[in-house]
């Protein structure tokens, strides 16, 4: 979360002259998103983010990412959307990056989300998977089984630095999932990383979606688990929280049934869910220097939502 | 140039209910200034930057930037003052830190300045000068000759692993400025800090001065020198341009005139300028690691202005 390329004001407003957007009045670096450069920027008509790509999102995957939220968008989603500049074009080059001049969205995101926050949030990604449906283009996850277990093994003994035994018990779910995880569930693409941090709402209304930067194909219902890991816990060790949990289910059904099959699978897919954002915070926290000004964020957060999961009620995700 | 403490909607919303400025709508983590936290702030009614005040600026020392903004702010300069609750307060805590609520102004920092540009910065100083003719709070310089000293006498031995040499160029220029430098200019309130990133324009009109927090009581010319010092070189090894500074000084002057002992000493003034920056970079640069996020800027740069202002006309300085 920081600004790693620096633009200038008269390149930005170079930028701008492309497009038909006014003229610039003001331009911030903001510290947002995953990492990339994102600048705030105010012009005579409106306002924009302006993105820069740096190397965690790869250049050839934009195109699928820009269809994603044009589709979206057109649907009437809270997705912002990439502008296009006087020749159409989406994607710029600025400073050697592959850049886009985006929407910008009003809205705040939750800290600590409260129940109805939680129900917006999984009626919103319920409307996400409604107006995917017809949605054919296809990227893939690279964050999938297989892209775990590779991710362990570069870990390695690593692992267990973080906490003793962190790899037996990583090792020992990434064995269950290999049994259990299902493939006969309904694919689409998905955000796969709807974390309160992407959601913007002003009180507890949904006023915006972001950051699709790891949407992929993928079991569509593994999204509803990636959120559920993401909003129904708090944050300062107090656990789950089942009053968001059952507002978070209630409202994704609320816009999009969950199958039986999905329903059942749901226990399953929330350990994955869980596991994958224990693995990239791990392989993050043995390689971000303790001194970096990117906080690194705590993979023991998501081993203990791994260890709920284990242990819980499968009605828990039953609305 | 990061955000280092992290606040919450919640909080931020919690925050904006003691003013009168309107209900959230977007908060922003944006990458700016000195070594604070900044939060581009949206209500219903207007925007505001939050500025969370990290360990380098003193606390002790926001009652007097305060003062002096609302000092020129009164006088229709264009600065920011920082925004008082209901209850009259400027100053708040917020995650522990002093923190307060500060006009936005609009307005981009030119990275390559432009004659006119450098015309109206010289002029806008000038102006705040002669609004703070008036002003009778003070605060020492602690980066001022005997501060340069000790920041030389700190680094020691490691200044000459930046440059060889550099070590030994310091120390001869102390010396110089010791035997040197004036003690009977007229002082006042300054900026102390000037550079083309503190100062937001629309095409070549100055909108806004801003980041006062290096601000002190000190021989008023040597605010001229430094501001001198950070827009008349190119920042791509182009050195020194005459356009630009002449734009510069005759801008200064057409607000404010120098006296002819001020005009004398602006030589020396410069080179203490340069060398403040340079000490100050060479600093950062021994105590920075080279792989945090913060970019250490080039000491160099520096070392390059001072070893231009040691063999310059002094007519550079005569409008």
């Amino acid at each position: 979360m920081a600004v790693y390329t620096q633009v200038s004001a008269e390149r930005i407003a170079a930028l701008l002259a492309d497009y038909d957007v006014g003229t610039l009045v003001s331009a911030k670096g903001i510290a947002e998103g995953v990492e990339n450069s994102n600048y705030l920027v105010e012009t005579s008509k409106d306002r924009f983010i302006l993105t820069l790509y740096e190397k965690r999102v790869d250049a050839d995957d934009l195109p699928f990412f820009l269809t994603l939220l044009d589709h979206l968008a057109e649907r009437g989603q809270p997705v912002p959307p990439a502008i296009a500049d006087r020749n159409g074009r989406q994607i710029q080059q600025v400073e050697g990056r592959p850049a886009c001049l985006i929407a910008f969205l009003p809205g705040v995101s939750p800290g600590e989300p409260n129940p109805a926050q939680s129900c917006a949030a999984g009626a919103a990604l319920g409307a996400l998977h409604g107006a995917l449906e017809d949605f054919t283009h296809a990227r893939p996850n690279t964050l999938s089984l297989p892209g775990w277990h590779d991710l362990a093994k570069r870990c390695g003994d690593h692992l267990d630095d973080i906490a003793p035994g962190l790899g037996g018990t990583i090792a020992e779910e990434l064995a269950f999932l290999d049994a259990h995880w299902p493939s006969d569930l309904p694919r689409s693409a998905i955000h796969a990383d709807l974390f309160p941090d992407n959601v913007l709402m002003l009180g507890n209304q949904v006023t915006g979606i972001i950051d699709f930067y790891f949407a992929c194909t993928e079991i569509r219902a593994y999204d509803l688990a990636v959120t559920h890991a993401a909003w129904c816990f708090g944050d300062n060790g107090t656990g789950f929280d089942a009053e968001r949990s059952e507002a978070l289910i209630e409202g994704y059904e609320s816009a999009h049934e969950l199958s039986s099959a999905e329903a059942a699978a749901m226990p399953v897919l929330a350990r994955g869910a869980a596991l994958r954002f224990l693995l990239t915070r791990a392989w993050d926290w043995l390689n971000t220097p303790a001194d970096a000004l990117v906080t690194r964020k705590d993979p023991g957060a998501f081993l203990r939502r791994l260890e709920f999961y284990r242990a819980a009620d499968p009605e828990i995700f039953l609305p």
